[in-house]
């Protein structure tokens, strides 16, 4: 097969140095790039006729050509055969085939280094844009489920045992809170690298009067470059950017789903899972299995595996491309893809979770500990400490259950720990135990009364549908830049 | 040792159990904390006296005995006893030392889950900062190299072979440009994460009525708590989204070490490393070798495995606070120790490497290949693709060496390529090989054309002076809040 | 300071050059490095001696002060003076102060890159053992348990949902093969790497007659060096073989805690912690967290990000000593040692764990579906997927609760699903659900029959047992080496 | 879609969950499972029948079936729909179709749990074996190289600046050596993890009368299980056991990648790339870059992202199978996959780089300064230290050239130092600096000397040849085992 850079080669690369260099994985990942490499191509194109780089005539032909791959790509798709190479070898060899020695113009003014950077670019883009609508349709859920059930009364767990009492709907709001946080810090990155590569050529600029600005418009993006080698040197430490927040979110769902597997073991019984986001097995008739909530949990190992193999492979390489970098396709495109489809699934199987409230209610008792400690605090004007004590020794001596702690043990320890005798009312303990109100009582916002649940909760909304304004705005534009320039080449080829 | 929380206990830990939980490095770190725990102490309890929740009289006490210890440990420094346990247990022990059992109420509506994660936050932007002065001080020295050297000819490299010409202040820019970009994204992940985590209590509230906004102000934090479960859900969380861009960063650094290396190769010879950043042999007395550059280049390596380790360790691990989460704080001070020490030196090393102009002249010679198939595409309005045929093929005709390359090889190649015969001008070589004007002939932004680097590297020193002043604003509000905290409460202990 | 390397240099390396190459980190790993520098010094310069290679006159100084050096660290331990540089530059020059200029010759035929690859191995090998010492005493335990609690029934889980009948030392015994399967693994990969690196001079060894069989048997090691360079190169690949295992170690001990943690939980109730195995609450008097489990399930993290710092740091750095190995040093003695002391407690906590038989009974018997199913099978030659189908059907009937599946709802679900009518036996449902022999009915090797456990038990004890006497061998090889060489040393001192 | 687990199901779980647990890259490794799947499965039916758990009828015409199956799978492969399921749903349909109800018995005494992690070690036995093909062929180029080159004179470079004189052959033979001590590594390990999983059942054995004896003969395992339950926990362990030392093959080959690299840059120069091994560029004519080399160096990454993503995917999981796990199957099939492919073409690659004598010869001779040192020694008696900074400062005063050293300065320094007057040999520094001899010099195995060259590359050689008889019998009793009981199998049909 004739390389596009044959000349200096006497024999050319082996054949299996194709297969390796354009290995199955590889294949996959170029295909993918087609559409944004065809749309990258025409823009660039288009800008070297307007520039009166390529001959308008040549130009045409070129533009057209590029039309009506883009069209059939769109139909039927496209096949990389890797004996030809990458995306780029690809479409040069076929434009040949169409346009003959001509085509030889349209890579004019540009390298394999900044297009593919671009398409890279392009593809990412589109698919964190996915990504963003998926977290955001999770937040609605999220949100949903914490107002729902800001009143549900849950046992706030610590170390997995009960520890305080709080609420089914502050839990949910605790991942939302999460989330939204996530969404901002991947918004201003999403923003800081939308930068156009086309024009570092290989990374140290092209001897062409070639215009950035023109492709930037073409293609979306809101920055042109500042320097060749450092558009070229950023290719995966981009990647490190978008990666590094990702496996922090699917860190933080890998523990939402421990939470999820663990509260709805039978054992536990504080929620169910729906059958539809479980599976059973195959010898065992009575089971119903977590396996969703149990892949979801796995995938934070995935993507934390491609942030150390993007930052493994571009350690200590020297700056300008070097082919090491094509890993980082692979790794980027198939993390966006996970993650898009670990949100898809989550928001769905989040949505039918039901909480049983009479075992949380249950359950949520032995978490009044500290809640007796503060009345006897309040009450017999104690150090925080003294009373803590006083109520730990009272465990001790009641099974450790909080239930068994009677007055009579209780006044025992008090004098005890501070040497001085009390009476406590009769009802002291009722009260201290009492479930009523202990929601209400929380005063400040982030804590779990409803009421402060709700007021954050409906800023937090507020944010994610400025997020969701966001997202449109971004798709919006990405789409119109497209179409746009199909629509503005159409034209241009009927002048 | 009486523990705090002994009252349950018969018999209480094991001693190893003590030593293991606070081992050496967690106990370094809890060190480390001492001034944050303090300040922070100091903040929530003069909040505690206002709002009413501690007595007035006890909390007068609690206070004065905080300025004291404040001010014996700026002097002394404070050693951690192990057998007593974390910080807080140490202080709440010699606060109970001093002023006796009135000290049980100085951690009334706060758990040590808040206030670890508050002091851990403290020490966090405390060394944050001092990163991203080392930062922006590296910068400085970047832009100065950038535009000192925008017009000394260098070969600019890919594939570690020489490939295009370019400017040694255009491969320093390279460099500073990525450095801007990644301090935006940092300033953006520190404003998002700046939150108080007091209030958070145990994850789920504390039932006093306690002023998160109160401790905000005191403690420089220009946002409180959402939620409080997701206050302390984040432990680890944040750390990740701070040390993944320091993962790029040092990613990215490693890459300019190994070109400094490999620039600075005797057999190399485009660039001078000083001595001062050097290293010798104990038996090859003809050795100076580039250690410094070597031990930046490997660190990469710690911090990406800091980012491994904390996501691994939080991977999986229930909501609420786990005591696996006491890892991420070595993993945090230690990770920012490290990439400010080096950050400090690299900016000094870096500012004294000199060019070798005569040797990078020479060997940017051989890159002109790609200019002179332009000159033929220009000249005999070729397309591209065929006049990289011809040159390649003249390449392989002459020992590969484009010095070699002659009139006439060139038009046999040009007749074999395309068909037909060609007259040369006679000093077409000689002009497409000349360097004269050769950066002046590129055209736009973001190209090695010293008049471009300029106008690109005066915007990006704009940005790093914008960045400057963002750290002076911050470290005055840190500052000024502690200082100011002090200073109320001395007041206040007065009235 | 005088560097040892000083004849090339003007002014030499700056002070922060100094302390960026020692910084704490490092001085700390030198000393560790201390009593092994000495050994290995010591085995050097008696070999350089024997060989003629030193003058016997100066060579009896050195040794002298050696041996004084040694005796002297033994006591008092050593500090690194960072300014003066690495261990053996420390040395060198407390020699020159001891001897004088004489001392300048006991670095003949060495260089600090087999110096301290030897020293780094010295330390590998000697916690190592150590490390070893404990796996072997953590299966000891796991043994004990293992056969203590064959006949206690537990009710197997899959996706932390109850599965098959299993019992307690069957789930002990499943780590205790693990381990054992570790240990075989360690110890192969500890008899791979135990080579001398001395004569690897600077990776292309001496132009000495040094004898590598000599400081072979001095230093206790097994091999020679088979290649100057690949010895210098091994650094960090050794300790990357060794890490390896380690993480999956650490990685399947996490799973263990994960287990511990949940049976613990008192929702779940199958087992109970010793208190001193756990840490209480500062502000909830309830508390006993499993503090300790938690910090042992946390540290794969640490090992992990220790075994890709190592491997990142190494990755694509030139063949030969480079600055960057120095980080492997500090990375495998902090991880040793972390694994030591996880072992360590992890052994005394495990062996105090107590199961809760009547918990894990109750629990058991909604394991049985599959029994059930397999019942059906054997008594009405069913296809196992049938009865599979029929139990599977019966349950959803019956609440999906096995113990309200009655023979009616069975009979009907049979006719169901096989389209035949059946009469099953009156006792059918209650033989088919009975505890009884339950455990014994396994029929073979690998399944929870108690006999089988225990046999399996035997043969892992005695596996284990090997590794203890292979262990007591190893070290005794190494003590015997190192006070062998003071011995003759001293022998040698007094001819 | 009829689940095979349908029972306890309402409507089963939803469309989506299907495709998001068998998706894209699930399917792919499932499919890779086909043949081992139905090879494992044949050995477990005939033992079905073998021990009458199955009735005879029903036992042959399931063989029957699956000997069918096998066939059709090897002749057209076999494509797995995801909507039924995994490996095991797809055929259980498939028995179903093709006979009935009584494919409801072919799944008797085994889980998807033993099944699917018999059938992982299958396939990873198969292509371990491959790999140890492939490493075995790398190591005979390198110790071909190693052989052939042990007298060409290179310069040994440390800190990527020249050390000491060594040879071409030498440097070969480092790395062969670490390969060599890698196979033995790998093939204890292999050992080590030979086992067979059936009778695992879902981890908690299965109670029929199963032979686990029987099926691995029939699989051509050497051991059966100890523990039911470790059998399924160590999944994705053993794949951490065979990652780790795959780590740090690739790591060091990283560093192999680098050396060539840098060795074959015009400026370096000591080595050429064969052309095959090279890839152009698409706008520079001159280029022919060492994209393979890059390629092979990046892949450390991907590895040890697998190894990453294993540990954090299984960290923390409860003891049992988990669907979790199931990602450990895409982990460990392509890492191999990937590591097959990376040392096939190296091999080939290094099979076809030249060395250039007349510049390596040339550079050496500035690695001469520590044998004028060692000349020093042993003519004047002096230490070590003091010769070394004598040539120190003569190279000092000599623009650090030492062909640029003459005899009065060395005597100069030689008088600073020592404080004594000298009078060198006239040809002092001429025999000094010949490299006349300078190989043959060396006096011990381990040092480049060409005879000892020889000697350790024989024995390593020697160790090759084992472990390629190994591989031969391992790959022997794999396909032996396989075709043995295609063929047992098939003549008791015809019984």
């Amino acid at each position: 097969m004739d390389k596009i850079y044959g000349g200096i080669y006497s024999k050319g690369p082996a054949k299996k140095t194709d297969s390796f260099l354009v290995d199955e994985d590889q294949r996959k990942a170029e295909e993918r790039l087609v559409p944004f490499y065809l749309w990258e191509t025409l823009a660039h194109n288009f800008m070297l006729v307007q520039q009166g780089i390529v001959p308008s005539k040549n130009g045409k032909q070129i533009l057209k050509a590029l039309l009506f791959f883009l069209e059939k790509a769109e139909k039927e798709g496209f096949k990389i055969n890797p004996e030809i190479g990458d995306v780029h070898e690809n479409f040069e060899h076929l434009l040949k085939e169409e346009i003959g020695d001509d085509a030889g113009w349209f890579h004019t003014g540009r390298s394999r280094n900044d297009q593919v950077t671009c398409d890279q670019k392009l593809i990412t883009k589109k698919l964190l844009l996915e990504l963003f609508r998926e977290i955001c349709g999770l937040a609605e859920i999220l949100e949903k489920n914490s107002e729902q059930y800001k009143k549900v009364v849950m046992p706030g767990i610590t170390h997995l045992r009960v520890a305080m009492p709080s609420s089914f709907g502050f839990w949910w709001q605790a991942y939302l809170d999460q989330i939204i946080e996530c969404e901002k810090i991947l918004k201003e990155i999403y923003l800081t690298l939308d930068k156009n590569p086309l024009g570092a050529g290989a990374g140290y600029g092209v001897n062409w009067k070639i215009d950035p600005k023109k492709t930037s418009n073409y293609l979306g993006f809101s920055q042109k470059l500042n320097n060749a080698l450092s558009t070229i040197n950023s290719r995966g430490i981009h990647e490190l950017y978008l990666l590094g927040p990702l496996v922090a979110l699917l860190t933080l769902l890998s523990r939402m789903m421990e939470d999820i597997i663990i509260f709805s073991m039978p054992e536990v019984g504080f929620i169910l899972l729906s059958e539809e986001f479980t599976s059973g097995s195959s010898i065992m008739p009575q089971k119903t299995n977590p396996d969703v909530a149990e892949k979801v949990r796995s995938k934070v190992g995935k993507i934390l595996g491609a942030f150390v193999s993007i930052s493994t492979t571009l350690k200590g390489t020297s700056s300008g491309y070097n082919r090491d970098s094509a890993e980082t396709k692979i790794a980027i495109i198939s993390s966006l893809d996970e993650v898009i489809s670990v949100l898809a699934i989550l928001k769905d199987m989040v949505d039918k979770i039901t909480p049983c409230l009479e075992i949380m209610e249950k359950v949520v008792v032995s978490s009044l500990a500290a809640k007796v400690a503060d009345s006897l605090v309040k009450k017999h004007n104690l150090p925080f400490r003294q009373a803590h004590l006083i109520i730990g020794k009272a465990l001790a001596l009641s099974d450790k259950d909080l239930s068994k702690v009677n007055k009579k043990v209780l006044e025992e320890c008090f004098a005890l720990v501070t040497g001085e005798k009390v009476n406590l009312e009769n009802n002291f303990l009722k009260e201290a135990l009492s479930l009523n109100g202990i929601l209400d009582s929380f005063s400040y916002e982030g804590s779990p009364n409803p009421e402060f649940v709700s007021k954050v909760s409906k800023r937090l909304l507020e944010e994610n549908k400025e997020f969701a304004t966001f997202i449109d705005e971004e798709e919006d534009k990405f789409n119109k830049a497209q179409k746009g320039l199909v629509e503005r080449v159409g034209e241009f080829l009927k002048e």
